[in-house]
């Protein structure tokens, strides 16, 4: 099946074009693989997040008044440069320094810290965080847990987001960051990997009726895969493994958000969201608020990731119901 | 790969649970295949519209206040009984009569026109309007336009159902909406069929590296099969297509509605979406409101439509941007 584009080279610009042409509060840096908010008030701190693209809306998706500043983005799962970054921070950094959500993934992590450093060392005030929602395991070691940064991190960009758009300090937001990216946990599965354009090849390969438990977003491999049974039986698995983590109590609040990995239909995703949603009624309970779409996928990977964030500060609920400018929220 | 689900026959039952846990605003009919809006005004004319499953979010994304009253269900690609129909225009009918909106499918008009016919025998005020935007040509037939219902169909719920949520008779939604019928015109392309759940085989066949053009939403085949070429080959062949339907003029004002067809991607999307504005940039057409996104699909087929609506009147753009409760507006 071909891939809908012009040039190779080209994907990521004519995508950003069409986006672009939708939403006026967004601008392309003339220099830099970078999205931001034309309009930020300039009295707060700005925070950036991004990554290698493929995961549409994420990032651009979330940049707006109340979540992010800015998104840069690299190549298809291949994060932007250190130097980029590095420029996007020196670009932002207004005097109130700048704040960073960067997905735990080795190679994110490792240009990020480097641009990072560079700009402290210029004389920037920056601070960053970690999203490390991922709870599925490192296949054959089930104590591993792998804490890559998964659709978990769209409820981090939406709660600091807003709290900066408040006003809130550099400080405030590392302290509240760290804290909060302990409560939350995301795991899923996927019924197909993705396939990079105009390769052929999917990334892991699937027998037809398999599916794969905890797969990543770049096409990784998942620690477990079995055959498909139901929709109810996948929700157990996943409601199971988060149970295991939180080890939670009735009436404790979360706030729950299932996401579309991809090219999933409405139909299977409303059949899943309501044996999720009966489980967790079982648990009993609070959930005052569900998200439920497109937020942070892999291309046309098919599945669906489920993500927990538990309410342990009443603020962050308000904080999450906040309007904002993003498209993808 | 399988289709996310547990029982063949609950598909329907179980999508449906998991959307109206999310929307307070909808309910089922206890005794009938129908979404209706809960809070509905009694004082103004209900708007009923439905088909078969599969083309979700459509139609129950479209009802709540300010479009649909309520939306009725077949089983996936079969349009519902004409006895159920009938029992829903009953149900609706509360002294203003019931304002019905059908996709010009034969097997849909055949069971609405039934059920249509027997309502006014008992008395029930009725009208209804056919949707026919689809402007792609039956196979070696290139003077005889297929006529179908698409995309472009959800562009006349808004529009009426805006109307009707502000007092309109059923007379006028009934001359408004001939009038509107004629101005609407879709047409798209698909890189792969939709599969019926549980079925291995695609409805139409495309070897890689095909598409289709003028695919209908049912898994019908096109009426020409090339090989890809690029996005803006695919956007001419489109631009060409629609400004032969409509002979437009420079600065004549139209709507866009981009209709991602089941599994696009977003990057295929925004990429597409960025050549055919361009397109219509060099035509000089006048175009004060874009949709992008899924709302008319066909299960998970991979492809996207194009609508264009033809702004003859000033109100329906005051009519299309008005806020309404539907989810999937």
């Amino acid at each position: 099946m071909p891939f809908i584009h012009n040039h190779k080279e080209n994907i990521i610009s004519d995508y950003l074009a069409g986006c672009l042409s939708l939403y006026p509060h967004l601008e392309k840096h003339p220099n830099l693989p970078l999205i931001y908010h034309k309009n930020h008030d300039d009295k707060t701190v700005p925070i950036l997040s991004g990554g290698g693209t493929g995961h549409e809306p994420a990032h651009i998706g979330f940049v707006g008044q109340g979540m992010l500043t800015a998104a840069i983005y690299g190549p298809i799962f291949t994060p932007p440069s250190a130097k980029d970054i590095y420029q996007a921070i020196r670009f932002l950094d207004k005097g109130h320094g700048v704040f960073v959500i960067i997905k735990n993934f080795e190679a994110d992590c490792l240009v990020f810290k480097q641009a990072i450093q560079k700009a402290k060392a210029d004389g920037h005030a920056v601070k960053y965080i970690l999203s490390h929602d991922d709870i599925s395991i490192i296949p054959n070691h089930p104590f591993q847990i792998r804490g890559r940064g998964l659709a978990g991190t769209v409820l981090l960009h939406k709660i600091l987001g807003s709290m900066a758009h408040q006003g809130a300090t550099l400080e405030q937001l590392e302290q509240e960051g760290f804290e909060l990216a302990t409560k939350i946990a995301t795991i899923g599965f996927a019924t197909k990997s993705s396939t990079k354009p105009r390769a052929a090849l999917p990334l892991f390969d699937l027998e037809k009726e398999l599916i794969s438990y905890g797969s990543g977003i770049h096409g990784e491999e998942g620690y477990r895969i079995v055959p498909f049974e139901s929709s109810e039986k996948l929700a157990i698995e996943i409601i199971n493994k988060l149970k295991l983590h939180f080890h939670w109590n009735p009436h404790d609040q979360f706030i729950l958000l299932v996401n579309n990995l991809g090219t999933t239909t409405d139909l299977e995703m409303g059949i899943f969201l309501n044996d999720i949603k009966q489980l967790l009624e079982i648990e009993d309970l609070d959930i005052p608020l569900v998200k439920v779409g497109k937020y942070m996928t892999s291309l046309d990977m098919t599945g669906i990731s489920v993500s927990l964030c538990h309410i342990s500060r009443l603020n962050w609920l308000t904080h999450l119901q906040e309007p904002t400018q993003a498209f993808a929220w």
